[in-house]
């Protein structure tokens, strides 16, 4: 039976890094952390709207909100980024070391078939 | 105003493995390539939920399916894999050199605060 370990951080990642509102208000707070104000400036959507991205991405550890009076400060925190990217490197070097092998595979049987036609027109 | 480029992509990726049976289905086929019946196998769930993940694996382009009669060989494409964690590593190393000023500010602060402290005391 298939084991889930430690899944539920990382489904919060990925569905959080899965919106582009939301992948680029962690790019603008990778500049310097911000006001929600400050953050939804440049977004043709609301506050409101930016406030519940931000929200999201609150819930999945990659943002961190700080309140102050009125005002809602907004830090990334890049260990659960830290996790995702561990996970995906971890499977990418996996799947790219299985082609190269593959790849290593085809090249020798290539060469292989090519010495024995080689051999063929000698004899 | 912000721009959104090259998005889709992305979105898909992140949402498809939002999902834990979608990851362990990656995971299984990172060992080798499998018809739909025997990723199904080791999974608490019906061969048609089996086979709906693997349907939004393939709309993110994460795993290519062939059809052979009856059977579905389903095997890993590892491209979109790279650009996801090319876009995490990006902000993760930018964001840990942050991170890194952040820690060298504050102990130089700390350091030449100790400095004072000290002169303080000398005088």
């Amino acid at each position: 039976m298939v084991e889930y370990r430690q899944t539920e951080g990382l489904d919060r990642v990925f569905s959080a890094l899965s919106d582009p509102t939301r992948r680029a208000i962690l790019q603008a707070l990778s500049r310097s952390p911000s006001t929600i104000t400050e953050i939804a400036k440049p977004f043709p959507v609301s506050l409101n709207a930016i406030s519940k991205h931000v929200m999201v991405l609150e819930r999945a550890g990659l943002v961190h909100r700080e309140i102050k009076g009125r005002e809602h400060y907004c830090r990334i925190d890049p260990d659960p980024l830290a996790e995702a990217t561990m996970w995906l490197e971890h499977y990418r070097q996996f799947w790219e070391h299985r082609l190269d092998a593959l790849q290593v595979y085809v090249a020798t049987k290539f060469k292989a078939s090519k010495k024995g036609t080689a051999h063929g027109k000698l004899h």
